[in-house]
């Protein structure tokens, strides 16, 4: 593909070619929602986006590389959000809506889908290493974040408190059909308050 | 069944088909951990049991005879630490004692079907019911335990506040294999001290 891009015009303009690709991620976001992502096959996906099997293997060459392009997706979305704490002033007022307004607006089909991800990344390794991957981006920049905020703060303790609360949060909103996350964003943002204050109670050793 | 046991000798001693059901759960539990729920059959299953599929088939009528047989096993076991509780005078240190055995004994393989079976319980009726019925159970006796310690603390409020943690340390254990339970266990149980003590930030609305 590198080398027809450069030697002839593309069949489709690149922008054309950009919302086929997110259309296709968009019927597979549907599908493994509805089926789980192991139950979904090529065909289920091609049927779902209205396009033939063929043709989707022009945009993605394996139910893997589809998930791929997912957390691909799911990486922009997130440097978008990253980008605006960089650029604001108040870096901890951006940090709180940040969190709030990921986890109040994750739909109950995208917290599945993570599951599903989840028990699959426990025995394919291809899906295992993407999530690892995310997860240490993830781990990476709220430790930065909170040392950028509070400098004397113990921001490794504050995330290892803090991560299983989020990942229980995605549990219980793919769980729940009217699930409120309200009390567990409040509680979440507590949490790091207090780290910032001070000791978060899981670094401390028990006596 | 029931009315053969009654005319006629059990085939088997009671105590044999306890056995043998226990063996079956046992092989069952394996194959979920390596393969998956889904795609494990009632085949996989005989084969790791090392009994005919028939055989099998007079114990469990099907996959989700066996989930259901894991779950009400999963219940005893939990009937027996909360039998301790009930008897102890101490009933904070037994509640302590019972969360912090029972999160930092949760092998590997036990989180890894849990996290399926959450899937699972998204799309399939009768596991999703399931999981809401030991959902509420558990949801229930802590909220009692809460109230019988604290008279005076927003139990449910503490409930709220705590359940994400215990399902995000569930993930967390599956995912990661060298997981190191403490620091999130310390968390759970310095956030219901601080229930005991006052209201935990979760049960506050946001200003």
């Amino acid at each position: 593909m590198s080398l027809g891009a450069v030697t002839a015009a593309p069949i489709e303009p690149t922008s054309a070619q950009a919302a086929r690709r997110a259309h296709i991620l968009d019927a597979a976001e549907a599908c493994f929602v509805r089926n789980g992502f192991h139950r979904t096959t090529m065909q289920d996906l091609a049927r779902e986006a209205a396009m033939s099997p063929g043709n989707i293997y022009r945009y993605f060459d394996s139910k893997e590389a589809v998930v791929l392009g997912l957390a691909e997706r799911d990486r922009e979305r997130g440097a978008v959000l990253v980008e605006m704490l960089e650029r604001a002033g108040d870096r901890r007022g951006v940090l709180n809506g940040i969190l709030a307004t990921y986890f109040s607006e994750m739909t109950r089909g995208a917290a599945i889908l993570r599951l599903d991800l989840w028990g699959e990344a426990t025995r394919n390794p291809a899906i295992g290493a993407m999530i690892a991957r995310g997860d240490e981006e993830g781990r990476m920049w709220l430790i930065e974040t909170f040392s950028a905020i509070a400098p004397g703060c113990d921001a490794v303790g504050l995330f290892e408190a803090v991560a299983p609360l989020m990942k229980g949060l995605i549990v219980s909103r793919a769980l729940i059909p009217d699930y409120d996350a309200g009390p567990a964003i409040r509680q979440l943002l507590a949490l790091i308050d207090a780290g910032f204050a001070g000791p978060v109670p899981a670094a401390e050793k028990a006596a």
